[in-house]
């Protein structure tokens, strides 16, 4: 995958770095495991520190100091699970910071406007985000918020590229080159999927996305919507399967057409003290590690592997010191990379069958530790 | 200085690594600052994870996966300011652990024994520390408690001579090449200091430290005890300052003949968001950063000063960003060691003087910021 900031080796995974920065390291941290691509969250940058300061500095790779690509999502997502207060209408999204209760209102138009300013490579459109349908009507309230999102992706669109043609007044487009992807919804109803797919592919985005997955619904749910899903979407563009997953997740997801990932996992279990490893997840707060001298993973290569055993990670998660996050993010995001490197390899050499099994034999294990 | 784990330049700064980690920081981002030498808390390891625990490690050394040189305290200036309900008597300091409450006693014997374990290059005998004396008595008390410290040093020096001589049972000895430092005591009088330092030197120990100093009292009678109490100690070893202190003070002690020091200032000022520079002090936090594209020291060649402006760093601190934490610390450390690299130099290259007048015209100008 090509942007304006360098290629993008696909399939691939993009680690979450929400306010700018991926929790508990550095950028050279991220370079260190052979991040390519950041996640970055148009709503906590919007409110902190504003997409008119960052857009003064020169765009968001200025002033975070990260020289390759970055995705912003739309903010959609976090008005939806974080704001306070919210309501959405045809307009777009009412909300009120969680931070300090300020009345925002973000729209399909206002959400192109944050990320032009921020200058991200690729740009989302806003789209409505449901949660796992559960009630008896659940196909008609996805059935219209599908018809809202193309609506709104047809005036994301259309801002997009009225910001390409000529200066917008108050706008400070950061990066001239930026792409936009289109988002796919539609529920677990395989026909709006394909319906949503359809009409947004129509709408001739750089790319496109499938979003409204992984909010609660059961994995096998999931993989079928991805596989009835993907084929609608161009072969010749990224796919983006948006919040998901586990390392299992990936795999089955790159069987069914996906090229692009984000997800928190990693870097949120990370903190928590739970790590990924070739023979299944552990949680390193317990007690059964604290006289343990292995490193977390015996088949990992990465900085944390290479000079921490279990017992001293323990020992530095238990006592809270702060670098715990530092030495756990490191491993679990190293893991999720590897992975995807492993995946790409086993393309190339037409051994991906071979490799998903294996992955599932080993990731599938019972964990450890609850 | 030479030590079993590799050679420490000095004069030297030792970070504080309280829990066999500084705060915010890996080992690597430590080895890329050129840190020599670290400092470990006795009491802190005592207590979580325990010296059995990481004598059974293999010592500090293999446990934390540090291979170069290590210095532990003794673990009594932590019972002094710490721990709770703590009496002191001849045997040694009783008192209760400010993490679960359960009682401990904290002998010189016992305090040898737990750096034995530890596996440390540098052990610190348990000596006494004084608040600075603000009463009408604090002559005689100082006096007192000096001498307490010669017998409680008297007795780690026993203790320290009989683990090199053979097994004692219960201890397991993780670095037979340890040396011991003894205290020298005997707050803002001189011709205490004088007679504890005497005494000291006699007990014939690897090398010596002055302590009870930084402890409130004014710089200038830090200056003068520590000019009164360097010469004192042999030429042909080092001289450690504990617990000090701002770049000026340990410019000035250099120049009094210590060559050792140590000091939380660094570590604790960069996660509350102060910065020293060749500038004066700023704390990142303040709202005139905000739009700072300027690295926060422009002389400085640290990581975080090479790729982070003042608006960004400004940006992760206010938001709680944990990383603020490891690139101020980094920024933070990276200062104090070159500042003794280039004293070092200077003192190679006979320049001592002037390298001492210019850093105090720059460190001396008033703060930024509050």
């Amino acid at each position: 995958m090509r942007t304006t900031h360098g290629v993008v080796e696909t399939p691939a995974f993009m680690p979450v770095g929400t306010q700018g920065a991926v929790k508990a390291l550095t950028h050279r941290d991220l370079e260190s495991i052979g991040a390519e691509i950041l996640l970055s969250n148009t709503y906590h940058l919007y409110l902190r520190p504003g997409d008119d300061l960052i857009a003064r500095r020169g765009g968001l790779h200025a002033f975070i100091g990260w020289p390759r690509p970055i995705l912003t999502d739309s903010g959609g997502y976090q008005v939806f699970s974080l704001a306070a207060r919210r309501t959405i209408d045809e307009q777009g999204a009412h909300f009120r910071s969680h931070l300090d209760g300020s009345a925002h209102l973000l729209t399909p138009e206002k959400a192109t406007d944050i990320q032009a300013q921020l200058g991200s490579d690729i740009a989302m459109v806003l789209d409505e985000c449901l949660a796992h349908p559960a009630t008896p009507d659940g196909r008609e309230v996805a059935r219209a918020s599908m018809q809202r999102t193309l609506r709104w992706a047809r005036r994301a669109r259309d801002r997009f590229l009225a910001l390409r043609e000529g200066p917008v007044p108050g706008v400070i487009v950061s990066n001239a080159g930026q792409a936009q992807f289109g988002i796919v919804q539609g529920s677990v109803f395989p026909d709006l999927r394909e319906e949503s797919a359809r009409q947004t592919v129509e709408m001739g985005f750089e790319a496109y996305a499938i979003g409204g997955l992984s909010v609660g619904e059961p994995a096998d749910v999931m993989y079928e919507m991805v596989a009835r899903t993907a084929p609608c979407l161009p072969g010749d563009r990224p796919r983006y399967l948006m919040g998901t997953g586990t390392p299992a997740d990936l795999v089955e997801s790159v069987a069914r057409g996906i090229d692009l990932f984000d997800c928190v996992l990693p870097t949120r279990n990370a903190r928590n003290g739970q790590l990924f490893t070739s023979e299944g997840r552990i949680n390193i707060r317990n007690a059964r590690y604290a006289e343990d001298d292995r490193p977390p993973d015996e088949h990992c290569t990465c900085y944390t592997c290479r000079t921490c055993s279990r017992a001293y990670l323990r020992h530095l998660h238990v006592v809270g010191e702060m670098n715990a996050s530092t030495l756990n993010t490191l491993h679990n995001l190293h893991f999720y990379l590897d992975t995807l490197r492993r995946i790409r390899e086993a393309i190339t050499f037409r051994r991906f069958d071979g490799l998903r099994l294996a992955l599932h034999q080993s990731l599938s294990r019972q964990p450890h530790d609850s």
